[in-house]
């Protein structure tokens, strides 16, 4: 075993998640020791207020209001940022990475809005800058898709990626509206006080630029995802998908089709086979596939202080074990592909209608999907006093067809209400 | 971007994999390139025929049936041990680390009964041995396992590790024999004709002797897990697993309880709500429960020929990124954990029982059970002419008692035949 060493931390935080890794530093000293040869120790992290209780207390003289004792500190050797935010996090990113010291991060904001700026200034002064804790926590696919699947050509990534709507949804299937289920989150701790970020998508949206950016080698930046919440949604779509053998899933979609790149995310009719369909409540999963591997799926936590923590520990000790080679030290991307245009997007869809029930009205509706080259899968038609409803699965057929012949099929006289749509996720492509 | 240099890869074996390798290599590397700063490229390959025809044909003056002109050939930087086989591979690989060369292999026996040895030559060379391919194809869980759970304490590993038998036994599952499947795995290519290293469950408990090694940091050999095979199984079997909501899979569990290691392979019932029961056909799918990460499921083409050689190529990615340093090149193994008495095993399991219904027999049962401290979570009685089957799923209990209960139950002169048990592997511990 090579000689100890003692590799300085710096924390920018002390929170939930910064104690969470000074814990994990402590307790397994030994087990880091093994992997890269040195021993790490937490010296100094940046805080707004010291006094302030913390689940796991930092040593004597390890906190510190003042950014350039951090900076400043010949003894910080990496420094990981879990301080949240996009500001002042990112300065402060920039500055440590500029003074020569490797950055770990857990921001997935800051990392999908600033990306581009922040590994160009981790190229130009030398030093890495990891984030594998930006993206669904404990599960490791950052190093998964740029270490293991080097030579995969990923061409599709599949996520369920945020946990709080997933509980949401889970639970809406077993009854109950999308109100009830909101509070239900928020009571058990998976949702916050205000749940936009989760239930807009935007959290999940940051981690697919992310995600994306890694897969591709292009950057995708939050702004590119194209992204529909789950606020709509009502019970009646739940019912809808489970007569058809779906759930309901606030699904991230990031597809490669000749060097064009689509992100989206939005609720989705996800198959009960289709493995998205069974991650668990406030579990993540992401799905990529690619040329050699065909399908790799990971499972796991995506959120939690102590699983946010290891991963933010894997990083440091890939750091540090990977430190003084060329290995991975550059940005991701070496390409820049363009958009994909939303309505080359290809997928099956799902469709429902309602209609006065006139003879001829489904007729009619057929010749205008099929006059945009849009064929249907299957057709559950329900009476109901005069009225129907048309639950049609449509095969995979490009978002721009789609929309077209919805939209000419809602100016139908017949038509009682606007379509609703939404992507099918199937096991096999419809 | 580090300079370019030229890594030379030599080849033992190129066959399926070696040639598959071969392509990737040369497909993706300008992608190897950018992650390693190297060019690598195949310069040396160990084959018994130079003449035969191969997928992607190595380079001119390539192959070579001679072992010295690898060894002892300076332009050969890090060598991919593809050709199979305990013997000669083993002995190659010895004496290729002795030679200073690192060596990924892809060989799950050798590694798993030869591992001990093979790691102590290559600490003693101070060169890397990596073998990501040797368990599960693609699916990168030894990377995960040592470089992002490092600190998690993983202290249970599951595993459907074992296509062949996942595909039969899902295949029992929409009806058929044992023998019907065992004939349309053959036909399909998924079972050899000789199908005994899959159905005895020796190829899985070779992959999880690996995976326990990794996980715990003790060195468990081939010999050393309890294995059964799917043999024996019944439709019986399969249907009523279905009528208790659970399916029969061959499992791989490893367990660390209190510093002691218990690894076994043996059909088991899975609840269906379980994530192992939905693993798809081939597929293979570990579940690693720890500390820090709770659960994270990797999931995944277990088995082929490119898929192999994507994760030997992620491996030789590894040993030229991190060449140098001192990371993870010692032993996955640091401490030398004692064998968990197979009585001491726990479990909830499933027994069916068949009796001669006689009053009394299922208190007599049920009595010898609680004289065990076993208890039952769930009782199936069903009669047929003046016999009985009762299907039971008992409370999680070691092993030792189990037994020795059912034991106590057999000898009963109404018992009409031996009972029959297994696992069960429940979401929730029941």
């Amino acid at each position: 075993m090579a000689a100890s060493v003692d590799v300085g931390i710096g924390l920018l935080g002390y929170g939930t998640v910064g104690s969470a890794v000074s814990r994990l530093l402590a307790e397994s000293a030994d087990e880091i020791e093994r992997a890269t040869g040195h021993r790490l120790r937490v010296v100094r992290a940046l805080v707004r207020d010291p006094a302030k209780e913390r689940p796991f207390p930092a040593d004597e003289g390890v906190l510190t209001t003042d950014f350039e004792a951090l900076r400043g500190d010949p003894g910080v050797h990496v420094v990981a940022e879990v301080m949240g935010g996009v500001s002042p996090a990112g300065d402060y990113v920039r500055e440590l990475l500029r003074a020569g010291k490797p950055v770990v991060s857990a921001n997935k904001q800051l990392i999908a809005r600033d990306g581009a700026d922040l590994f160009a200034t981790a190229s130009a002064a030398g030093v890495q800058l990891r984030f594998e804790a930006s993206v669904c926590a404990a599960i490791p696919v950052i190093k998964v898709l740029r270490e293991s699947l080097v030579v995969s050509n990923v061409h599709r990534v599949l996520g369920i990626v945020n946990g709080t709507t997933n509980f949401m949804l889970s639970r809406m299937e077993r009854g109950g509206t999308y109100a009830e289920a909101l509070a239900e989150a928020q009571e058990l701790g998976y949702a916050e006080a205000d749940p936009t970020d989760d239930v807009s998508g935007a959290d999940a949206a940051a981690k697919m630029a992310i995600l994306a950016t890694v897969a591709f080698g292009s950057r995708v930046r939050f702004e590119d995802v194209e992204r529909r919440g789950i606020e709509e949604l009502e019970p009646a779509h739940v019912s809808a998908a489970a007569e058809l053998g779906m759930v309901v899933r606030l699904v991230g979609i990031a597809t490669l089709v000749d060097d064009a790149v689509d992100v989206r995310v939005q609720p989705a009719f996800v198959e009960r086979s289709h493995p998205l369909a069974s991650v668990d409540g406030a579990f993540n999963a992401v799905m990529l596939q690619g040329d050699a591997i065909r399908e790799i799926t990971l499972e796991g936590p995506g959120a939690g202080g102590i699983e946010t923590a290891s991963a933010v520990v894997a990083d440091l000790v890939s750091v540090v074990g990977t430190s003084g080679t060329g290995f991975l030290q550059n940005d991701a991307c070496w390409r820049e592909l363009v958009r994909l245009p939303s309505s080359d997007w290809a997928s099956p869809f799902y469709a429902h209608l309602e209609v006065s029930d006139r003879p001829g009205v489904l007729a009619h509706a057929a010749s205008r999907l099929a006059a945009h080259d849009v064929s249907v899968a299957q057709l559950v038609q329900r009476l109901d006093e005069g009225a129907a409803t048309l639950e049609l699965v449509l095969h995979r057929a490009p978002l721009g067809n789609v929309s077209a012949a919805l939209r000419e099929i809602a100016a139908f006289p017949e038509v009682l209400r606007a379509p609703f749509f939404l992507p099918v996720i199937a096991e096999r492509t419809l």
